[in-house]
């Protein structure tokens, strides 16, 4: 027997953002083209980090690459609504992290997508490998997964 | 113990077509943008559809749904390489498909990246999920992952 | 003798969105890349076309198709910074109008670049340019360049 | 008495090069999206700068920024069909160049779109406005517009 999992809630994700959908984010189809999921789900991301991560993206001695995306498809999307974009630290390794992703419809508690990215923490001079430092293990501990 | 899996070969791959890269879509690291790898496997996607299934995408009476994507990032591209991008089934059902994804950078037989899609075949007045039309299957069929 | 003009005015142009910029919308030269500034035009004219045009651009029996598009970059913008976009019509024929369009930064009132777009009125069934709706032309004469 | 301006044809553009669409190229209205065309734009623009003119844009101590993008959309362009974007140096000044641009489908001999931008060139240090320099001189003295 297979079960359908749920769908996530905001709340599931403790930190998020409003993304505001272009006309162009609609494909031929009338919908959000579910490429753009993943771009919605770099603009959650990319805020995680800057703000409570307070990591300098560009500057930064500790830069990440992405080792993996995924995403289910639950709902369509479209322009004009808004999107409310989430994320949660799924898993913490050395040098590595899981992020859970979320997008929901503005004014819907039932996400319309969920997904991960997979980062790995990089010496921006080596390009190897390096530990998640400290301080962002320490944000990252405090966005946990609620299990 | 684990093991990486070895990344794919692009005789792995049954249909390939050749990708152009764009300036633009290398992002502020340099590279083309990971969100960007998805618009590729895209590519890939409608051209096997429209191609070698002869479905009209925006007036044949069955359509696609994405249901997921998923994407492994092995080693980085970056315009103004070109980059070859591969499809096979890799699992056919009733009313859905999971196509085999990856991308290579011209020149190179090991994959840069690799994922999968997962398309669900819909009727385009209904929008329900209607089984793959025989003529589809048929090429689906033909372009089988080899275990 | 040649002068510069001066840039616009956030006043200059009666009809304004903000608009939320996206990391992706840097280039690699670490500033938004110059095609963005026609995105961000076609944002604000396209909200001005659904919002107080009132205009249905998928099924309204009458459709616009750009005839003309121009910019002029006067200074850089960057994510994450904020933009407001705002547009008023320059001049109005019988089936185009030309709308004045201008970008700035939040929070600063010298625009960051100026430009137009000429629109053609079409019939949606013939194609064939057609008379800028009475009701168009009443909220575009309200939205008239101050000269 | 106003005339309509012939469009141009491909031999009034001496720098050619052939550019793939893609299925999301197209907007809702089922052609390429106008702001597209100042995307196609760019890839000539750096195809020649990079190629004929060996400049290298992250790396050459002088840059170009755009002051200037224009465009008329004559006819419309689609996915799958592919275009041929094409440059010629419309003027040079001691800074800046005006780069006359066009589009055309693929087999087509008459525009599908023309127009231009304006780059200044720009010591990559002080960013400051500086000589174009000679050997870059002596390649747009070379694609110079045919009158």
């Amino acid at each position: 027997m297979t079960h359908k999992k749920e769908p996530g809630r905001q709340a599931d994700y403790p930190f998020r953002v409003a993304i505001q959908t272009r006309w162009s984010d609609n494909d031929m189809f009338g919908h959000v083209n579910n490429v753009l999921y993943q771009r919605f789900f770099e603009h959650v991301v990319v805020a995680f980090l800057r703000g409570p991560c307070a990591i300098d993206l560009m500057n930064s001695p500790v830069i990440t690459f992405a080792a993996e995306s995924h995403c289910r498809f639950l709902r369509p999307l479209s322009y004009p609504a808004g999107i409310i974009a989430g994320i949660r630290i799924d898993h913490m390794g050395r040098t590595s992290a899981r992020y859970g992703l979320a997008l929901f419809e503005e004014g819907c508690d039932e996400a319309a997508a969920e997904g991960h990215w997979i980062h790995v923490f990089v010496d921006r001079a080596s390009q190897r490998p390096t530990p998640i430092p400290d301080d962002v293990r320490a944000v990252f501990e405090r966005h946990r997964r609620i299990s």
